[in-house]
């Protein structure tokens, strides 16, 4: 970390402190803090001189004590301005830089004696604060009951919404004015097993928002640890959100012990889209602490193949007994299947990854317990040790050193976390014994111990700990129906994705993803960290696999392309069967050709909801990788290749829809061409209805 | 195991089938199975031709699906009858007989085609029954929300009863008549640290009681396994009670898949109170399933001195920091006291140990985290790996070793199971690296999982699951706060012993347990299995410690080395400090010289409440121990000696109580005369106030 500048101004006429304004670095964001006549805390932002956020309440109630939400003091203000950069470990950018102003407001209540800070960073991206209640005599432990951080807004703004469920991030976005915002508009036959809305017309953070004057504007938050995950409630006619948090099995949300500060509540915002998603998950790490991994020399980008996406389409099965595939379990026909993780069938895709260069191998359904395993809030379903008899663990594991491909552990808990837990040593040594660096795990199912949510401090702790006991052993973290991350991987760099969204597999067995999708996540789930969200599905349509079946992936072939740079992940599936890849090797080349590590990334074009176009250098590398989508509409734009290094030739690969593709009349029409660009260079972008275009710019040597 | 009979009829006339009636191989118990007339199950009992129980229904309700206590139909009825004789790895007996007659009552709900099976073993001593949900097409997952058990008794019997309290059973019993149940009755500054009581005036299983015309009438339970313990709600003017059990953090008590049984409900009776305590373990035990250890020879008794009674009388802490110890935890004043837990101090105990003939030395306060512990319901308090900078474990174990002691772990969890489930692989790890064969668990305080109960499924699951995670690794158990036993140490003869009761430390800084109460315990708490009681206390008054301090222990000296043989276990601790045995070796020579595993036990003289007199022959020995006692009251009784071999000259060593000898007024006045015995003998006793005798017996060589 290179330290540039931090000045600290500590300021004592107490007096004249019950308003402060802290600015960011470019002044185009400011913060206004203020106690109500009452001593309650109060904030408001503005943006480049317009109000963005009215004066908006602070407060905290806690359990059988006198809540943390007036009667206060200003009893100290202090302010500091950073500039620091640093370097992720793994990463969209080589140089992240921290550039804000903080002001920290420390405030008394003289009624209880009782300290808690609300400092704010102002970034030129938008603003963060948390509230930091510090060790003191008259608050040692403590649980909070609710937290009550308003989010006053200035109008009906354009909100892309996800209903607040405490169990489920696996939604479809839905786009209304916050007037507008109405759960029942959402189709519940979504393919979502499992759903628990916390109150009516609530919804999740992020929330992305634009203003009728076209500020985007974002509520969010990053570092959570110890804490619940943050949901709104929504005041329709005054535009008002109000943080909610998932209960614990006895209703308090939270069991603290001081000191301890709260995730930072973020508030993103800027005239220009591209900022959301570029400056966005920057300023989401830059709120998380810094790596406690020392040697992270281990901890490499992943792009693996894997027994999985044979069971959504439904040719395979997960238990040994042939009943369990993510077919049949929606009621369809029972048919009997074959298990697909046998020793055979996993050769075979350590081979096919050897032979394309890809260094992981996941394999789902090794284990026993499938045949009973979701929906039945059952405690203990797997061992995390026994693998089917088909499954020849031992000789998998050589077979695989000796290829020089890792094989991905998988840990489904089916949500008994407290089996888990107490399996997870012996789990783990299984990992070490046959060489295993990385693990996916999975929580489909209510939680166990029962009356936790998904989205509750017990659940965060849980990832937050999986994290952190695999990083002691030098093992990769891929978490699936964990809660959205909001940075934590800058602390646990090993935590190198998770899944917390509507991922591709919803386009095997449901209704889908509508081609829109792909374009809203970059403004929502993805400001908080890499998504595992298994693009790459060459064979579009489950009626390759029978005749009757009408789902299919809600995107060309080439947008599936596209994907492996516009939604970040240092850990990339190519998700579909071998054979399908084999059918189209020339497609297939630029996902063995797309690098998952970056040292820069442009987001050249930006609209959620609309499109979106990125440009990234691989890391240490010349080259540079372009992903650009549409939704449901055909799209025509012109990129400018002006980032690329001047005086340089590149050869483009251009991977684009044929004319004539459709996501659903015509998916798997694509065209590849080779041309000669360079800095100076203009491409123009043909991107069919759901379509997209992948490009892959490497120096001409 | 030896089978000597088994006869299994079959009865397919099923129209004739709604009543059955089952006795006991004696013919003096009957129980009578009956349908009611809108096919509810109902049970009564009959003993020496008088009814005890009245008829009482049986059922279960279930969440979201139809009860399961009414509609039967009875499909199909098989009888059997069984005498086996087998050998506990440790007990009171060397060879136990099952000896009973058994029916099982197949019964179908046609409205939901259901079935469940009520089945009966009855016993000379008593009734069991339990209810057996098979495998079937109509019921695979469910939820229990309450089990409908009824046991209507047939008048105001004089009951000894506990609170139902589902975090603890460390109560004061109460004696009382049925209709005089009411725990407004109970003195609450009973330092007992966390009460969750169930219901008004429920109360526990066991529940030992006496009716006007003499009859002991117990009731309680066998093989809890998957469920909650069971405590009675209670009907004050019918003398009906029903059960209650403690619910899970979200309402269901249980949460269960076909093929299960619910525990055994037992019905102890007789007219002898002697056949309560001889019997009743016995039939407790015959309940449970035979153990699941096959190699059970490291399965071996223990006698223990330890770091722990020092922190109880306040001259030493657990915590490093020298602030927590049970005298000041209690409000007194915060002395700085010393750690308990140095390696100094271990090494005294060790050599103690060593020098006195003690296999087991358990240090608590030895690990991290004592410093803020208990109370605040704290996820995690301590990571049971870390020894404090003053304990070298590594040094302690070499030093142990060499003095052919063992070292007993201890793990306060503070009743944070998650966070010890967490921990526990890694915490074996550190048993097995310094070779600890035995552990102490405690559970001091609510419950993590958050809403879960000492008493509950969640907690009954732990502690087996803890059994046999230990007995994996050939670690003896011996549980404190714990659910109370229900004889699955018969499954797991590991699980050596137990508290779950009020034990010897409340003498040490509550108003503590009257004299009375160890003669009620046998007809409680011991019916389930061995008591870690801790008794041995020499230093009788805590005014030994502190001039100020008035607590002290109930009994005299005298009394305290009878408890070693009235209270059995496999696992006894001379609880008291070495100093203190140093000062009275020659009552401490009793300790030293009693056995801990038994041929035979003959319970001389029993009443509840009153006095208990117990001989037990030392297994594979000829050597004989005798414990009486008394409560309150000063007590004169004379016992034969009959069951002595006949031929054989003994030499008695008699520790009774001194005339003047008087629990309050002159504790410690005890006298110790050798004399010979043979089977022709008769001894005196003369027990003080709240007095005992203590005797061993052994062949004159």
């Amino acid at each position: 970390m290179k330290k540039l500048t931090t000045t600290i101004f500590t300021l004592f006429a107490l007096g004249l402190l019950h308003a402060q304004t802290i600015e960011s670095p470019s002044k185009e964001v400011k913060v206004n803090f203020e106690l109500t006549k009452n001593g309650q805390p109060s904030y408001s932002v503005t943006y480049k001189g317009k109000e963005i956020v009215k004066p908006s309440t602070l407060g905290i109630t806690l359990r059988d004590k006198e809540a943390l939400d007036n009667g206060f003091k200003v009893v100290n203000y202090t302010t500091k301005s950073v500039n620091d950069t640093w370097q992720p470990v793994l990463g969209e950018y080589k140089n992240i830089q921290d550039l804000h102003n903080e002001g920290k407001i420390e405030l008394i209540q003289p009624a209880t004696n009782r300290q808690i800070n609300v400092t704010f960073k102002v970034f030129d991206g938008g603003v963060a604060f948390r509230y930091e209640i510090p060790q003191q005599e008259k608050l040692n432990h403590f649980s909070i009951t609710a937290e009550k951080t308003q989010f006053n807004l200035t109008g009906d703004h354009t909100a892309f919404w996800l209903p607040a469920d405490y169990d489920s991030q696996e939604y479809v976005y839905t786009k209304t004015k916050i007037s507008g915002i109405d759960h029942s508009l959402i189709d519940m036959g979504n393919g979502i097993s499992l759903k628990s809305i916390a109150k009516p017309d609530a919804v999740q953070t992020p929330l992305q928002m634009k203003t009728a004057d076209n500020i985007y504007l974002n509520i969010f938050e990053a570092a959570v640890v110890n804490y619940p995950v943050m949901h709104l409630a929504t005041n329709k006619s005054t535009y008002q959100f109000e943080s909610i948090l998932a209960p614990s099995a006895v209703g308090d949300v939270a069991f603290l012990q001081t000191p301890f500060n709260t995730p930072w509540r973020t508030i993103m915002v800027s005239d220009d889209a591209r900022n959301i998603v570029s400056q966005g998950p920057q300023m989401i790490l830059n709120l998380n602490e810094p790596s406690k991994i020392k040697d992270t020399s281990w901890i490499k980008p992943m792009k693996y193949v894997g027994i999985w996406w044979e069971m959504h389409v439904g040719v395979s099965t997960w238990d040994r007994k042939g009943s369990q595939n993510a077919q049949n379990q929606l009621g369809q026909e029972a048919i009997k299947f074959p298990h697909g993780a046998t020793t055979q069938n996993t050769k075979r895709y350590i081979d096919f990854a050897a032979k394309n260069g890809f260094n992981g191998v996941l394999v789902e359904g090794w284990n026993t317990g499938w045949e009973d395993w979701a929906g039945n809030w059952k405690d203990e379903v797997f061992d995390f040790t026994t693998p089917y008899d088909d499954f020849d663990i031992k000789s998998i594991a050589d077979y695989a050193k000796g290829k020089n491909v890792s094989m991905i552990m998988h840990h489904e808990t089916s949500g008994s976390v407290s089996n888990y837990e107490r399996r997870f040593d012996r789990a783990m040594e299984v990992m070490k014994k046959y060489n295993y660096p990385a693990v996916k795990t999975g929580y489909v199912g209510r939680i166990i111990p029962r009356g936790e949510f998904h989205d509750g401090q017990r659940m965060v702790n849980h990832f937050n700990w999986t994290a952190e006991r695999f990083a002691e052993n030098k093992i990769l973290l891929n978490s699936h129906e964990s809660h959205r991350p909001t940075g934590y991987q800058r602390t646990y760099p090993n935590y190198i994705a998770a899944e917390a969204a509507r991922g591709n597999e919803f386009n095997a067995w449901s209704y889908g993803n509508p081609p829109a999708h792909e374009t809203i996540l970059p403004f929502m789930r993805m400001l908080g960290g890499p998504m595992d969200y298994t693009p790459g599905i060459f064979e579009i349509k489950m009626s390759h696999y029978d005749p009757n079946k009408k789902e299919q992936v809600h995107t060309t072939l080439a947008k599936q392309l596209a994907l492996y740079v516009t939604i970040y992940s240092p850990l990339q599936m190519a998700a579909d069967l071998p054979e399908n890849y084999e059918r189209y090797a020339d497609a297939f080349q630029f996902i063995k050709d797309v690098a998952l590590d970056w040292d820069d990334s442009k987001y050249l074009e930006a609209e959620p909801g609309e499109y979106l176009t990125v440009a990234r250098k691989a890391k240490g590398t010349q080259n540079w990788f372009i992903g650009a989508i549409t939704n449901e509409n055909a799209r025509k734009s012109s990129i400018k290749l002006d980032f690329l290094t001047p005086g340089v030739k590149y050869e483009a690969i251009v991977y684009a829809d044929a004319k004539d593709a459709h996501w659903e009349k015509n998916p798997k029409a694509y065209q590849i061409k080779k041309i000669k660009v360079d800095a100076k260079s203009t491409l123009k972008l043909d991107l069919a209805a759901g379509g997209g275009t992948a490009i892959s710019i490497v120096p001409i040597k």
